[in-house]
Order: C-alpha cells, then structure tokens, then sequence
C-alpha cells in the first residue's frame, strides 16, 4: 500500500514540507532511509543522521526543519505519529478464519468460526474462543478458558486451568497464564503441596511479553487490568493485582498477593516482595527491591550504578568497614 | 461433593463451633464467602474480614474464635489445615489413562498404561513412563529419560537427553530439563563450546515452577533431592546439586557447580556464582549475591531496600564520596 | 568408539605418561572414574580426587603430573583438550535426513533434503531451512526465516516474523526469536502500541540458552552477532547488538537499543538499560545495573556481596543514617 505525503499529512491533520505527490509504502530509520520510505526524527542527537538521510519524507517537530532537506510531515509528538502511521503503513496482519489440520480440538470448545487456529495447537473441551481470535501454532489452551473479541496468541503460549483474557490483547510465545503458584506449607516432613484453586483475569488491550509467566490465584483470582503492558520474563505471582495501564519492563519479578495500582511504570529487574500495596502513579526505577508498601504518587530507587571494579571494591570495602568507623 | 463441618472436624481432629450439620462444598477467601463456602483466618490484620465474611465456616485459631460469628473448625495450624481441606474438596484431577491421538509416541518407548498423554505431546524411543503418570498437551520428552509413578507434567515442558524424575513431582508449563549448560573455553578465535554429556536427575516429590530451567551436567549429574521446591523463572547451572526440602523462589539464578543444602529457603532474584557450597538450614533473603561459601546455618541478606527516589540519589550520591572522605 | 592414549596423544601432539594401549571409550569426572573413562585435572584443589580417581587416564599439566597415578596426557591447557577429547568421544548426534510424520510443513517452504524435522514441530510458507540443519521436537518455525546450513534447533523453539540464522549455531528448547518487543507510546487514553516490523539476525557459531528472549527490531533489525554465547533465561530487547565473541550469563537482562562490543563478558544477572554503547574487551560482573555508557575496555562491578544478616541490617541502616551525618 502506498500513500502520498500528502495524503499522509491530511490524514493526521499536519502540515507538510515538500512536494505532496512523495510516495510513501515503508517505514524506515534515517540511517536506513531510501526512496519511498518514511523516518522520524525525535532527538536532537541524531541530527547528522537527519542531514544525510535517504528517506523520501521524515516525521518532524516543527522546530527541526532547518535540519530537513527532504519531505516533512510536521507535528508536535512524532513518536505518536511514527506509531500511528507504522500501524496504516504495516498493519497486523488480517486474519484468515480457519482451523488449521494439524490443530487439536476437543469437541466441546466453543471456537468461533471467524477465528484463525494455527497448527499443532490444542484446545480443549470448556473453552470458548470469540469472534476474530487469533491463536497461533503450537499453543496449548486447555481448561476453563475464555477469550474474547479480536485478540492474538502468537505462538507456543500456554493458558491452563481457569482463565479469561479480553479484547485486542496480545500474548507473545512462550507465557505461561494460569498454572499454580507457589503454595506450600511447612510441615515435620518437609513441604506440603497447597493444590491452587483461583484462575487469572486478563483485561481488555493488554500486551504479555515473551516467556512471562502469570500464576493463577491461590484461592481467588490473579488479575491483570485492561491496558497492563508486561514486558518479556516477567513473573506475577498468585493473587497479584495490576492496575490498569502499569507498565513492566523485562525481568521484573513480582511476588504473591502484590497489589499494583493504575499508570504505574515499573523498571526491569525490579523485585517487589508478597503482601504489598503499591498506589497509583508510582514509578520504580530499575532494579529496586521492594519491601513495603508504597503510599504517595512519585519516582522510587533502589540499585547503585556500576564503576569501574577497581573503585566499586574500594567503595564495597568502605561500606563494609562502615560498623567500626 | 460436600462434607459437613461435622465430619471435617472428626476428620482432622479438630473441635467445632457452632452447627456440625453446616454443609461446606468448596473453599474461599474470607472476602468472597458464600454459602456452602469454608474460609480460613491466620492474620489478626483480617479482624474486619472475618467479621463479616458471608462463608457458611472458617478455620481458626483458638484464640480468635471470638471474632467469629460463622461456623468454624478450630487448630493451632490454620494453614496447614487449610492446605488439608483444599486437598480434600479440590483433589488433582484424576488420571484417565490413555494416549490421546494426536501425540507422537516413538515405538522403542515405554508407557505405562496407566498414563495419561496429552494432545501433540511428543515422546522419543528410549523414554521410560510408569505408572499414573500425567503428561499435559503439547510436551517434549525426548531421550535417556525415565519418570518414576504418579509424577505430573503439565503441558508445553520439554525433557530432553537424559533425565530421571521421582515419584509424585509436579513440573509445570514451560519447564526445560536437560538441555545443554553453559560450557565453553576460550581459544584463539573465540569461544569453543563444550559438549555437554550429563544428565538430570530428579527426586521424589519435587514441584518446578513454570519457564524455570535445569541444565543437564557437564560430565555428570545435575541434581534435585527429593522435596525440593522451585517457583518459576529460576536458572539452574550445570552440575548444580539442591539438597532436600530445599525451597527457591522466583527469578533467582544459581550458576554452574552450587552445591546447596537441605532445608535451605532462597528468596526470589537471590543470585549464587559458580562453584560456590551452601550447608544445610541457610536462609538467604531477597536479590542477595552470594560470592562465596556459606558454612553456618542461618540468615544472610544482601540487597537494599528501595527509597523515595530523591533521597535514593542522595545516598548513592554520598556511598560515592565515601572514598575520598 | 574406542581409542587408545597413545592414539589421544598423537592425535593432539601431546606427550602421554603410562602405557599407550590403555583404551579410552568415554569421559568421566575425577570422582566417577573407572577402566576406559579419561578425566581431567586443572585445579589444584582437587590434588586429593586426583590421587584417588580410578579414571584410566587424566589429562594434566606438566607441573602437576607428580600426583598422578594413572595414565595421563600431558598439555599446558587441559580445559581446552578436554573440551576437544569430550568431541571426539562424545559427538553432536549424527543428523538422519528425514521429515516426521507428524511435524506440519506448509508447502512454500523451503527445507533442504539432508535436513532433519522433528515430530509436531511446524513450519510455515516463506521458511528456507539448508543443508544439515536439525529441527527437534516441537518448534515453531513460522515467517520470512532462514536457517543456513549445520544449524542445529534442539527442541520447542520458537522463532517468527523475520530472522536470519548463521551457520554452526545451536539454539536450545523455549527460546523465543523475533517476537514483537516492548514498543509503546503514552496516550491520554494509556499505552499504545507501536508496531514493531524489524526483524533479528543470528550470526555463525552462535549458542542461545533455555528460555532466552531475543526481541525482533522495532524497524530494523536485532542483531547477535558471530560466536556469541548466550546463556539462559536472557532478555535481549529490540533493536540491540551484541559484538562478535561477546558471552553473557543467566537470567541478564539487556534493554532495547543497546550496542554491545565485541569480546566481552557479562556476567549473571547484569541489568543494561536502554541506548547504552558498551566499548569491545570490557567485562561486567555479576549483577551490576549498567547506566551509561562505556568507554573504555576493563571490568566493571556493581553488587555488594552478601553478609549474615544481623551484619547486613546494621550496615543498611548505617547506609541510610549516612545523609545526616
């Protein structure tokens, strides 16, 4: 599919620089740039690259043209057009309805006819699939599972026990929804198994990032709200709530019980222990542990950045000495 | 099925309060209670709950009885008591044995036929399965491996080259058992890799988490005692030894070549380097980095507690100057 | 396959110790020696094993062959002999061309005759597989993918979108490759996800560990480049690079638009944030959170050991107290 700039900028309701009549089919970086594709320009340290680009047209604010010596489309947040125009420009792909052969399906699930199954997955009996799903090749959805409207299951992705998930969200291969958590009890012989009993809520437009995994509640439900976006090997521990719209970067880990409020930006590797509540609109920087609740909006840390060893053995070692100065 | 809470108290043991005749057919929190419903009380910060929890009884301590105004079952161990009663009114499904169609069995296999086999679940010439074992959907087992009665794995995890797992061990989705370590040597033109020619083995009892991975040994054997517990996400290094009830949660990475002793807990992103001996009875708490041996039971900790980010910096700020005060 | 120590030590042009017909059929460790079982010895504190291993042979440095009772071939760099002496006793399985019955192969794809697929593995129209490749059990291989020739893919791997894999490179069960990366821009109605249309590009002699995450380009490509060791449980967001040589450890994780050199070393656990340049030859220790650029090839630290924790407490306070002081 091609646009012209034109068409592009009226689209969005931009200004332009340039001849209107530019092709535009692809997106690429400036570095990449060639005829026919479309770049964006958001920092200001990348402005060689601007300068010399090959791109046919570039996203950019207006204060940058001076830069620009091919097309523009002008606009205050070119991060947010680039991520518009990416998406009319390379859509997800549509989806074909159709069971593919090599698909497992037990009689009594409930699959709509305009969702696409891919092959070499399973489903089984008690789960309902909903109008324009799409379930890739080698999952495995057994249980009591729903899923609704227009979502998408890569591949390889395994959703077991009692789980809903809803509309446009989108799971990468590799997660794991809904298998049992940590549940066991000490006993004079060791640890005694507590069989998991609750299931996980998945919300409307969520993302699940490769290889996460979410356990199912220990009695009641795991939730994840709508729009929640979980980056790649993340752990949700059983009873964990998200709120709506949190995001979590990659290797976070996060215990039971954990209670995360709405617009939260939560940093990779941060660890955040069972039992706490977390409000609204806290941000948690990389690698922090949390050990107690958090009760005010705001920006928390927790890790030390790196030195060179040779300095960080000497602050290691003052730090240590620290008891007997 | 439904138990009185008459015959729930015989069957454990236990005094009652209030009607034996009350019927109780399932388990919930003391939020979500209803009628026919058994809860349980084990945190006094839940006063309020148990106050006006609509389940039809609780389990609780002697103590707390006078808050309770709903039929109760009375322990000293309302936990464990818990984790009996989930048991018994939420069993693990039962087995039916058979081998679905779908599932690639190789003819030099061994299968009980007292197993089950999921849809899509691959299993190579070589591989022993006894008795009522349960294999979910779409897994791989392929190779050296045996799998000793009554274990379950539940959908989506691969065991591969050679591999031994006891009795009644739960391993969840995701799970990879046996694949290669991470063994290389430096040469002239990079690193070399090792082949890697040990195994797996497995004890009785054990639970591994979902997405958590056990690499085969080098030369010999990686080993997990019986009763261990592993939550998900946690890398297990080559030749590695985890000695009995030992319990290790989520996202920790223990290299290459630990040896770590019975009874130990290790708490989540708990890091261990190579080669490093843990005895018996040691807890470790939270994202600690152990860098040598620990040779006396007890408590060892390592990571900071995160602060409101302002101050955080401060003190990084002031940890860093330490070196020319 | 059986071979003699005088065969060994010519075959390598290393001086031998004891009877050269003494015959070699595997390896074992010092400890797990017995007739026909060749060892190694490297470090000094296993002088004891040594002494008392019941190997047939050791592989030993010049200076330490005084405690050595059995045969022995003699090399300045016995971790390096082994490593070539493990295969040749214990070679990669020999690939037998053929396709499994039960894998799905859609019919535009491309896969060379002297390739291997394993059962239940899929593969879709627009992958081209080359010579001598082996697909195991389970994967998903599904996209504009190529694999070039003497690849090896072990088992439940998943690889989509657009990727491109090297030669000699081996890939272990529950990898996932070129799935979307974390991609979104903030609206005033939450996250909105940017569609991610780069791809991933593997190089030669690569090995990926259990579980690793490789995210595809957000517009242009992730790329891992010749001779990388990646170990498992690794994040690697989009559009990073990791230099030739380069070798990172469990549960790492690398944020998007990193730029790793070559030659180096990363150790467990490091946390590297996004649009961070990282010089060749530098080496980061365990558990380090890398911040900001480096510059210049070293090593570099960032963790506090551990302590016991009424130590670790009062250090932490102390931490904390420093401000007012």
């Amino acid at each position: 599919m091609t646009y012209t700039l034109g068409d592009l900028a009226a689209r969005y309701g931009c200004d332009l620089l340039g001849d209107p009549n530019i092709e535009i089919s692809h997106f690429s970086t400036l570095d990449s740039g060639q005829t026919g594709s479309l770049s964006f320009f958001s920092s200001r340290s990348y402005v060689k690259k601007l300068r010399e680009t090959k791109a046919s047209a570039v996203i950019i604010r207006p204060d940058d043209i001076e830069h620009c010596s091919v097309g523009a489309i002008i606009t205050d947040d070119p991060y947010l057009l680039y991520s518009k125009i990416v998406e009319l420009l390379h859509p997800l792909r549509v989806i074909n309805p159709g069971i593919s052969e090599s698909a497992a399906i037990e009689k009594n699930s409930n699959i709509s006819d305009s969702c696409y199954i891919g092959p070499l997955t399973s489903i089984s009996d008690g789960v309902k699939i909903n109008e324009n799903v799409y379930i890739g090749p080698g999952c495995v959805i057994h249980g009591d599972i729903e899923i609704a409207r227009n979502s998408r299951l890569h591949a390889n992705i395994t959703i077991i026990n009692s789980v809903k998930i809803g509309e446009r969200t989108q799971i990468h291969p590799g997660v794991v929804i809904g298998a049992d958590g940590f549940g066991n009890v000490k006993t004079l012989n060791g640890w005694k198994k507590i069989n998991q009993i609750g299931g996980v809520i998945i919300g409307d437009d969520v993302e699940i990032g490769s290889n996460t995994t979410i356990d199912r509640g220990s009695i009641e439900n795991t939730v994840i709200e709508n729009g929640v976006r979980l980056d790649n090997l993340i752990q949700i521990g059983h009873n964990t709530v998200i709120g709506e719209h949190t995001a979590i970067a990659s290797s976070a880990a996060i215990a039971g019980s954990v209670n995360i409020g709405k617009n939260c930006m939560i940093a990779g590797q941060v660890g955040i222990v069972g039992h706490i509540e977390i409000c609204d609109d806290v941000r948690i920087n990389g690698a922090a542990v949390v050990t107690k609740d958090i009760k005010k909006p705001g920006i928390y840390s927790g890790s030390i950045p790196f030195e060179d060893d040779k300095k960080w053995k000497k602050l290691v070692a003052k730090f240590k000495r620290s008891l007997t100065n």
